[in-house]
């Protein structure tokens, strides 16, 4: 057995074959190996650089007096950095698992998008978490900034969690069972100091002592700073991060503390990031600099060629996010067709595919070369005077006798015609494929090893053939060849490709499926078989999920798993939970729709299905055994204890912590139950509890389990149902199309939660533009409408006003015109949803006004889907919009009667004194009041001219038209009413 | 090449393949290994453990900016901690250097003796420096106690510097050349965070920072004691340490500071020691328990014998003191001899041979048995009761028939006869050799893995064979046998002796030189075989340095070495301190006795003559590189600057700084030559610089240059030549035998400096007892005797009267108890240096009466030589002494000459009317004074009969001699005299 002194050894020896320098850890706390000076200093600047280090990492988080299986205040992290870039880090990274003797063929190894990004080093960067059979073993990043300095090169960090993968290899469920060395066990090495270290960091730590080191730390790294001493400035920034981490354990940081300390921790980081490139600069750049590649040379172009081909272009890139592999499928379509349609090439149609790890486009024919045309060259008007006509013909090389004629517009102008030879196809196709590689973006991009390019994840390989040809495409360092990358785990991960006819065939061949249909299709049928006859995969539930994988693997290999019963017990979306967001595996049911204890992995191309079923099986056991550690410890704690808690977590810096947050939900709540009449005993004693599991282990590991278990923990501490339920709904709805709350107890805290974001983040942070909405504003306001409008019961429930009594509890002034826009945001959001919902747009816009009671809106698109057929409602609604028109604006409903001498206006007059309003916003109640108008008003029309020579007359006219117009007046907005 | 990232590897790699776990380096900041909770903690308690690890080991005070090619603020160390002691380390050891690829045979491996004692953790142990070619590479300790607690079971720690080896390994001359990773260098990697550090830790640090930061620390610590958690303490009390050696390498620490500091980490230290043995103890200690070995069982005894053979007993033993291998050869030659005589076997005298690795005593004859004899047992006295010689004679199981008589004393007594066999030579040497084994008792014992045993170091095996018989001795673990061991380096290091009279061959077939005289003539002639014809060997002047190296080596191997002649413009003491002391090498000089560039050290056995010469060659040459680096530095610093930094060097606890101390020097040496009337300007300047160099970089370093170096700095500096010479000879006589101040001045500032040293701490810590002399306050009290009696110009000073003058001068006071005791003591040293020059005893005790002014002393014994022969003297002295035999002690000198009746006494009374007083302490001037006397003298003895019976004549004839007595008082201690 592979023990974790031996494991540590043999990675280094692995890295330093790859010519990583070897140090050790840093002589004083860090909580990563990031921190080592031998990563954060040596990022920056140009020198090269790599290094590999174990690094034991500290966090006083973590402490659970080693009693948790899966968790330690201290644990061992390796870490590799290589810089520049090597191009091949991914590969060098399998070579290491199997240093380490985990055969990468059997497992199933696999790169999950994970970005990293530590605000208070200013520093990040995009990658992946490493699974070995479900079980995450390294963070895999491409390091983007550091001390809030672009970095230049980009160096690629891999960090091994040593336990982990210890654990995995063997077979143990508690580090404290490692074989640390022959014969002597993890716990029996290090237990004691787990536990003692544990009991500083959670009890002990004093924290006016710790309060009093943090700012001598942050005093000496200023003031080495100002003496131009990054490495001992570095290690007093090291030193703060620690004494920080331990207040923080300690329940110590207060919401004013943690906002300054991470500015203050950000800002220090920044100044040594600068001083040491600096100082780097001064030293000449001991250790050299990185020489940039050097751009790639395209292929020669092929000889002259005939007839048609397929084209077949391949965009090798490492593991992108699902997202942007299926963002770039349409992308490279667009590109592509627009990039084809710019040439004169006779080509088919194009078809693109995604994976993980490329992207195809196939046209299956396209011409060896453009068809051969005449251009028209433009010149003087046909009349112009004789020697411009004659520079022209100059210019452009012909003699004047030469020229012809042609209309442009509607004038005759001189030409001259050029006959052109088409461009062969390769020629032509290459500009065109380079330009959607340079064209791809991603939501966030990232840089590497090249001096063009900047994408989501890096571009490794280019292949471009038109039929047999090699397109001669280059960007940046790559040039499109006629080889491919297969799996990585293929016998052959590299080959050849003869022609673009037989490219998608090799591809198949090997394993991968193209196409992320059929990966969709084969994953769901391959699921089903897997489960069948016992369990069913809740497909359409599951939509979501599958698609995700689909997009996580090329060669999609479903695998049944399963768990040990007893961990049934734990709350089932505490299990769905862990297995989708966690793991993506796919939950199991019976045909009653409950949970049966299995999942199905999707494993990526032939693997050891027992070994991959068994590490994937360890992982969730790892998972439910660490959710069933924090719910007993959860379940053992009083809900009023967890609720204390919460007076240590921040909102955010200026609305104070959550506790004050919850505080100002329950408050809110009560008050809106006032002014509606529906207080009850069940609201009183949810909104003392609101948001209580926040402070819950569980909760804190799985934030997404939020609201669920504060059902829980409730029911299990003996509140009455209602009130769990009422807590339990608060947090709905989650997201679009989740469920809304039931109860009104539960309804009025979910609104009282949201009105408290929105109102409090709009008067700091302000509300969401674009796409960035950190705090899932939108959100909020979504589902602020979406509980108003499931509840006739809150319909009088304004929501603006309630904005107004939320703002009113908030920490920070909330200006009149923070509400008014908050007001507006609602409003468009709330049109933007019934339109997608399907109603019409000029009812939706007719009916917004009521924004404020969405229900109201609702109701009146009900009523008014059938009062467009409704002869007397229409007519009425085409007289309001009628007299809106003609009556100028400003003019005001009076009007003297005795000056209308016509009976049509005179009958008019009498109808609409006879109406009785008080229909509030009642269509149909409208409907049928103003119904007796509906002939005098046809009538008046008809018969009489409004805008008569009489002053008078025609005051009293528009008067009455005028009281017509007002009759609708705060119902809907008619103009927008399409009849 | 090997790298250094490669050498740590290998080394870890070694040492876990023997069992060794690897942990990591701590995580803050430590100065050695050895307080790594790995070690420090480890070692306490019953637990077995073996660990390698890595630790920079951080010593703020070795800061150079990286510009000194031998000294970092950071090192690198590998520890490795063998607990139990496995009985084998020095050959685990020797493995883990030719893992390294040193080939141990080819090089001068050596262990030489080095104890390691570290105050402020309550820790010590034995062992020894490694030398590889004469360079230190590793210290090899065996563990004894540390936080105060005595070590059960022992540990092994070795602990080896890293740059140092490679630095060897890779022949460099600057660390910063050293390859640390394949073509990266040491100073590429580490070179600016050596020179930043530096810069923090010498000029950078804030003082008022880090004193807070330590006492914070101390706090924590003792908190985390309090709450049982030593793992956390422990930790604290490193960070402890290292604020600590921050404000020291500030030059911040005071005298108080320093004194408080290292009590209370010493006293953290060892609360936390005992709280992790008591930890451990409730944990019912997670790695088991070590169980001792097991008594070793003695070979089983040969069968009958006949004849003489020789016996051979050899101790064999780890690399012992060359003190303890000499003292230890008297004692074994001692034991045995009074063990063999207290048996009745017939033998041969003992001789006893000594090396560093064992002790060998050879008899070359011993009789196969004992003689048969018989023993009487004495019963009662002939004519006691019946019943009581019944009862001996039955409890001798004899019939009183058979019992028989002898006298004891004057009485005749029933006895019993008993024939008794004589034992074998096999058993009855058993036990007396064990006698010897378990006898062993060094100055300074320790303990290692025997349950019985404990001496200088490990004794670890022993050979015992009469003729061709094992003697059957069994002590501790240990039973002998007929293996001894050769050189480490022989082809066959273990080999089976076939009988006693072939051992001293075999060894000396092996190359190992047993007798000691014969290594040093070895030595002597090899060296001087070395040199010639150029060079020679001062044997004379070198004779305790050689005496040293021949018990440093069993196979001694001259060899010459050469440095760079430029080295030659060091001073000369420098040069020779370095070899003799640090290296003990011999120095090399010419026909004028200058020095040459060159010097011999002595390999121990067959080596690889070039590589262990270029190997030496390369130490000697860093050291002067060092030295010369300190010289340059010392040199561009004023005295006056030197003279300052003494206010940071501690003298005592209670006595101040070393400034303080310079300053009473400085002041006493004006007074007393004021008092003499011996004042100069000289001595004005010489007393404002005294003792200036142990401010200097290269005393620091090298204490022993005290004195040297001030003399050539001052003269550098340009201070007169008189000056620097008085500065120079203010540390004269630095040993007995040394050199003593030629000049006035000096001599006087030489006393001054004893006399402070002598008059504080026998106030503070006492004067010496025993063996127990820490401040070497014996070597002052002697040196104040030397330069006393060297300088008749100072024979007026009482050395008592200066010591009162010094004591008034203490921060402390000295009371008149303590100042007499020194007195005694003074006078007890300088009887005994007189008896010890050969100085009749009665003499010097006559008069040693003027021991405060020793050179009165001097003068009276020389004149006592010629005296003892002059009649007059005699015949005064013979009447003195007369005189005060027969005058009642007490009797005044006073008497009434008008009762004086005989001639005789009133020709003595005139006479002694007629002497001359006023002879000083002269005794040529007083014999010439009472020689008129001698006549009277003798015809009153001969004539007058004192004891008269008149009351009244009787008074006056005590009182007439009374007088005579008198003549003498205070001259000489009269009765001692022998005449």
């Amino acid at each position: 057995m592979l023990t974790m002194q031996d494991a540590l050894a043999r990675l280094t020896a692995y890295w330093t074959a790859q010519g990583c320098l070897t140090v050790q850890p840093m002589n004083t706390e860090v909580g990563a190996g990031t921190l080592n000076p031998a990563t954060f200093l040596r990022v920056l600047g140009p020198e090269p650089w790599r290094v590999v280090y174990v690094e034991p990492s500290v966090r006083p988080d973590d402490s659970r007096y080693g009693e948790n299986p899966n968790r330690l205040q201290t644990h061992t992290q390796v870490q590799v950095i290589l810089k520049p870039d090597p191009g091949n880090a991914q590969e060098l990274y399998l070579g290491s698992l199997s240093a380490l003797g985990i055969d990468v063929n059997a497992h199933d190894v696999r790169f999950v998008e994970d970005n990293w990004a530590s605000p208070a080093l200013g520093a990040w960067g995009l990658g992946w978490e490493v699974w070995l059979d479900g079980l995450e073993i390294t963070q895999f990043t491409y390091f983007q900034q550091a001390g809030g300095l672009n970095l230049e090169p980009v160096s690629v960090e891999i960090t091994y969690g040593i336990e982990r993968i210890l654990m995995a290899l063997q077979e143990k469920t508690h580090f404290k069972d490692i074989e640390y060395a022959k014969g002597v066990s993890y716990g029996e090495v290090f237990g004691q100091s787990e536990y003692e270290m544990s009991r500083y960091y959670l009890d002990d730590a004093d924290v006016a002592a710790n309060r009093q080191l943090l700012e001598i730390y942050a005093g000496e790294a200023q003031r080495l700073i100002d003496a131009g001493l990054p490495v001992p400035a570095h290690t007093y920034v090291l030193k703060c991060s620690q004494a920080f981490n331990v207040l923080d354990s300690r329940g110590a940081v207060s919401t004013a503390d943690r906002a300054a300390e991470f500015g203050r921790m950000r800002r220090l980081a920044g100044e040594v990031a600068k001083l040491w490139v600096a100082r780097r600069d001064e030293l000449g750049h001991p250790l050299g600099l990185v020489s940039p590649l050097a751009p790639a040379s395209a292929v020669a172009a092929p000889g002259p060629r005939t007839g048609n081909r397929a084209l077949i272009f391949e965009i090798g890139t490492e593991e992108l996010p699902p997202s942007e592999a299926r963002a770039a499928r349409e992308y490279v379509q667009r590109a592509l067709t627009e990039g084809l349609g710019s040439t004169r090439l006779d080509h088919d149609e194009v078809r693109v595919f995604a994976t993980p790890r490329r992207l195809i486009a196939l046209v299956s024919s396209v011409a060896a070369a453009e068809a051969d045309h005449v251009r028209q060259v433009k010149g003087p008007k046909v009349g112009a005077p004789e020697q411009a006509v004659a520079g022209f013909a100059r210019s452009q090389g012909v003699s004047p006798d030469n020229l012809g004629t042609a209309i442009y517009g509607n004038a005759e102008h001189h030409v001259v015609e050029k006959p052109e030879t088409g461009g062969a196809a390769a020629e032509v196709l290459a500009p065109v494929l380079a330009k959607v590689v340079t064209g791809l973006r991603a939501a966030k991009n990232m840089r590497w090893n090249d001096p063009q390019l900047s994408y989501s994840r890096p571009i490794r390989w280019l292949t471009a053939l038109w039929g047999d040809d090699v397109v001669p495409v280059a960007v940046g360092v790559l040039a499109a060849g006629r080889e491919t990358r297969l799996l990585r785990t293929s016998p052959e991960p590299v080959v050849e490709i003869a022609s673009a006819e037989v490219f998608m065939e090799t591809l198949a061949l090997a394993g991968i499926v193209a196409d992320a249909e059929d990966r969709h299709d084969l994953i769901v049928t391959g699921a089903q078989d897997e489960v069948y006859p016992d369990g069913r995969i809740d497909v359409a539930g599951e939509a979501a999920l599958i698609e995700q994988i689909s997009y996580l693997v090329e060669a999609p290999t479903p695998l049944l798993g399963t768990f040990d019963e007893s961990y049934l017990s734990l709350p089932e979306a505490v299990l769905t939970t862990v297995m989708r967001k966690h793991q993506r595996y796919l939950p199991v049911r019976d045909a009653d729709g409950d949970l049966l204890p299995m999942f199905v992995t999707v494993a990526n191309g032939p693997v050891d299905v027992e070994l991959v079923q068994a590490g994937n099986e360890a992982v969730l056991r790892a998972r439910y055994e660490d959710a069933a550690f924090f719910y007993r410890a959860d379940r053992a704690t009083a809900p009023s204890d967890m609720r204390e808690r919460l007076s240590r977590l921040t909102f955010t810096d200026k609305l104070g912590s959550m506790a004050d947050r919850a505080d100002r939900i329950g408050a809110l709540a009560l008050a809106l139950a006032d002014s509606l009449g529906l207080s009850s005993a069940t609201l009183g004693r949810a909104a003392r509890l609101v948001k209580f599991d926040l402070g819950s282990q569980l909760v804190t590991e799985m934030t997404s389990l939020a609201g669920v278990m504060a059902g829980d923990y409730a029911l299990h501490a003996g509140e009455p149902r209602d009130v769990a339920q009422a807590v339990y709904e608060t947090e709905l709805p989650r997201s679009t199309g989740d469920a809304v709350p039931f109860s009104i107890p539960g309804a009025l805290l979910s609104l009282a939660d949201r009105l408290d974001l929105v109102a409090g983040l709009a008067a700091t942070v302000g509300l969401p533009t674009g796409s960035s909405d950190p705090f899932a504003v939108r959100r909020a306001v979504l589902g602020l409408l979406s509980v108003h409008r499931a509840h006739p019961a809150l319909s009088a429930l304004s929501l603006t006003d309630a904005l107004r009594a939320a703002a009113a509890q908030q920490p920070v002034p909330v200006s009149p015109d923070v509400l008014e826009a908050a007001g507006d945001f609602l409003a468009r959001r709330l049109e933007q949803v019934l339109t997608e919902e399907g109603k019409p747009v000029d009812r939706v816009r007719a009916a917004i006004i009521h924004y404020a009671r969405p229900s109201v809106v609702d109701a009146q698109l009900a009523q008014l889907a059938t009062l467009v057929g409704n002869p007397d409602f229409v007519a009425v609604a085409a007289a309001i919009q009628r007299a809106r028109r003609i009556v100028p604006a400003g003019t005001l409903a009076g009007y003297e009667p005795s000056a209308l001498v016509e009976p049509a206006e005179i009958a008019l007059h009498e109808a609409v004194g006879n109406v009785k309003l008080g229909f509030g916003t009642d269509l149909a109640a409208f409907t049928a009041a103003v119904e007796p108008l509906v002939e005098p008003l046809t009538r008046f029309f008809d018969e009489v001219f409004v805008m008569a020579e009489d002053e008078s007359l025609r005051a009293a006219r528009l008067g009455l038209l005028a009281t017509v117009r007002d009759l609708g007046e705060g119902l809907l907005d008619w103009p927008e009413l399409r009849l």
